[in-house]
């Protein structure tokens, strides 16, 4: 008899992409070599098994500056940070530890450029996430933000466009938008601003998607980046599920001869990904 | 008994477009105010019925400018000129009436613009059309001229590109290769240069063809826009046939109970697409 076995098959970009780690190593620098209390301003990234790693080392995580008391050491987001709140942060005299992607403070720079350069600026991405808070305080909010082709009938035209996306965003919605955006104005001038990461991630993940039965996709549950790479395999049909952590999985989501495809978003930490691969294997050993 | 009888319908935009209009104008003029000679650098236009006009107005067409006299008057085409050939003209004194419609113009300078600042060049068009020989050598030839989607694949990535396209190219092709551009650069800055009479009548044709049985779109063999305007009917699935005038007309294409749609391209005169409906209307009075 042949032996039928569960198949598990990974994303071929997988663990913490650049600018994670580099905020991960800045913000564990900064509690190693603190004297006083070190606080977070905001979850430093979308993972909630990498926050309780810096819980569990006594960093404090704070929603607002006024919870700060004065002279502690500050750690700021991934996502970036408002000016507003670096001048507060300054005002209050606080260490700061500026762990903002380089790719995202990009985003802030062309955004200030276009803007200056009397384009009418146009960003793909969610309105409420902290990157896209941080970006629209450096520009005065003077910018129009979509996340969908409806949005784009409501634009008027424009003598000159420019067009940015959070740098998580969906690479394949972020070309068809700009596509679309080219009827609204003369000159549309793009800023490919989804970083190398998101984008290799999410062509990966369409690649593996089509040879499996099932994905698990894993990831902070606000992740917006897990989000999108779970929303392309549901796009092509396949079964998926955004899991945190091993513990979220079923038993009865799998079969012995299933195709098990494995992805994770680029603020999943290696530990979350392993302990899943192991619980399978624990399954259908 | 229900009166069945063929239904014309008219696309919305028909007749000479403002730069055609100019151009033959302008000439016109030149053969009305000329003491001497008046030759035509190539046909004004790619319209063979305005050419014969033109021929019986006594106007002489030649393919080079050795075939004209000096100090005579020449009628350069409305797809624009080459600063070779202007050098040439102001060489030999001639007395030279530009046609050059303003919206190539405005290519051959956003073209300009695009090199002297770093980007590299794209252009959809014809590499032989007369408008994109016009516009490369103003640009010393540096440029990408690509016509279909497997010549971007060509393309190496690039820090930034400029994308233009020649003014009669299909608006919906220039969205779709705008968005596959993407994937090859950081900056991607797009001038819509298809002319707005190009756009209008691309709209117009294709609202019209999904109406009707037959299409007849009425222009000259080697206009790129009627061309275009016949490809996008038949991309609809519906029977087209791209005629230059009444008399290539046949009786067997249509039926009593047809509905025909009838367009033309920018540099069709009126007096054409009238001795077509009036055939129309002969054979089904």
């Amino acid at each position: 008899m042949e032996n039928i076995e569960l198949k598990i098959l990974l994303s071929k970009k997988m663990g913490f992409c650049f600018g994670v780690k580099k905020s991960v190593e800045l913000a564990k620098k900064a509690i190693e070599t603190s004297n006083g209390k070190v606080y977070m301003l905001g979850p430093i990234i979308n993972n909630p098994q990498v926050l309780e790693y810096f819980l569990k080392k006594g960093v404090r995580v704070v929603d607002s500056l006024h919870k700060i008391p004065e002279k502690s050491t500050v750690i700021t987001r991934a996502h970036g940070i408002s000016p507003s709140v670096l001048n507060q942060i300054l005002k209050k005299r606080l260490s700061i530890i500026d762990t903002t992607c380089p790719y995202v403070k990009k985003v802030q720079e062309i955004a200030v450029y276009l803007n200056k350069n009397g384009y009418c600026l146009v960003i793909f991405g969610d309105k409420i996430h902290p990157e896209i808070v941080s970006v629209l305080d450096v520009i005065d909010n003077n910018a129009i933000v979509i996340d969908s082709f409806s949005e784009i009938e409501k634009i008027s035209k424009r003598k000159k466009i420019g067009f940015i996306s959070q740098t998580t965003k969906n690479i394949y919605n972020f070309q068809k938008l700009s596509s679309s955006l080219l009827d609204k104005t003369e000159e549309l001038r793009i800023f490919n601003t989804i970083c190398k990461a998101t984008t290799e991630r999410q062509k990966s993940v369409l690649k593996l998607a089509i040879q499996v039965d099932i994905m698990l996709v894993i990831g902070g549950s606000k992740s917006a980046n897990t989000f999108r790479l779970a929303e392309i395999c549901k796009n092509q049909g396949v079964k998926t599920y955004h899991i945190e952590t091993k513990d979220q999985m079923k038993y009865e989501w799998f079969h012995p001869e299933a195709k098990v495809g494995i992805a994770s978003g680029a603020s999943t930490p290696d530990w979350v990904i392993n302990e899943v691969i192991t619980r399978l294997k624990e399954w259908y050993a």
